[in-house]
């Protein structure tokens, strides 16, 4: 099963969609869901979490809204991933090395365990790695990405979406 | 839930034990699962995952038993946790942006989703930092750890397990 799961790539998702949409215009909940074509509910909880860790601020009122919650160069994937799904290790020592033959079972020396095991400590590095660089990558380097591979009239339609959607929502 | 499981951590052990144990007293699947305490079946299966990938041998027969399948410092952390687990993504990208509302659905443009997402491609970069520093280790660089930490008594205290065993073995 792969470490980040769906909730990690719609979070990611969606805070590139806030980058894209007009500060003028900020997307209700149900845009930002309808967008994405997810339900409502999803998406609530998913803005609870990205709330909570202050990558979202959302304001209520006929202009209310969600917007990011810091500038995008200041959020970064890792941020992202784990607020959205918690920080999980990437590898679960269960310090098996407590449970080897050379003693009685419930009998080991303090010796057999001290310290870090160092088959552990090597799972540590490689976790510091990958967080490292999805600590490199900032939103908005992402959001660079995509429009430099997008169309003019592409990178326009995101925004003019939201801002037909926030519009509708002002009418009576 | 961790990414690397329980199955990663006892390849690791095994893999480790094989590499202190004497050359000429090679451990049965039977010493290598009681000195871990393990169910016999459980070994054996990550025996054949080990075997498969060429990271254990196994000869038959009296003085038979398993031996590393190469040399400990051409054996890295990374092949080991793969030779076990498989290689799994540390994210299965769902290609969502194929399904945002800007155009009706089932009928996205071609563009849309031409070239890897710029979120998986983040995604990917974390997953090579990762593995590249699990290929960096070898099982030699570990086994050296744990001795350096070991007593000297500690440090005979394995391999004596086995040899002990292996004469048990040929007792008629």
């Amino acid at each position: 099963m792969a470490f980040y799961g769906v909730r990690v790539e719609y979070a990611l998702h969606t805070l590139l969609n806030l980058s894209l949409a007009l500060e003028s215009t900020a997307p209700s909940a149900r845009d930002l869901a309808d967008f994405q074509r997810l339900p409502l509910a999803f998406m609530r909880k998913l803005l609870t979490r990205l709330e909570k860790a202050g990558l979202v601020a959302g304001t209520e009122g006929v202009r209310g809204g969600w917007r990011l919650g810091r500038e995008a160069d200041t959020i970064t994937a890792l941020e992202v991933a784990e607020a959205a799904q918690g920080r999980t290790p990437l590898f679960e020592c269960r310090e098996i090395r407590a449970r080897c033959a050379l003693w009685p079972e419930g009998a080991r020396p303090r010796a057999a365990t001290s310290g870090v095991c160092e088959i552990h400590r090597v799972m540590l590095a490689a976790e510091a790695a990958m967080r490292r660089e999805l600590a490199r990558t900032s939103l908005a380097d992402i959001a660079l990405e995509v429009e430099a591979k997008r169309s003019q009239a592409a990178a326009m339609a995101i925004p003019a979406w939201f801002s037909d959607r926030y519009a509708d929502r002002r009418k009576p």
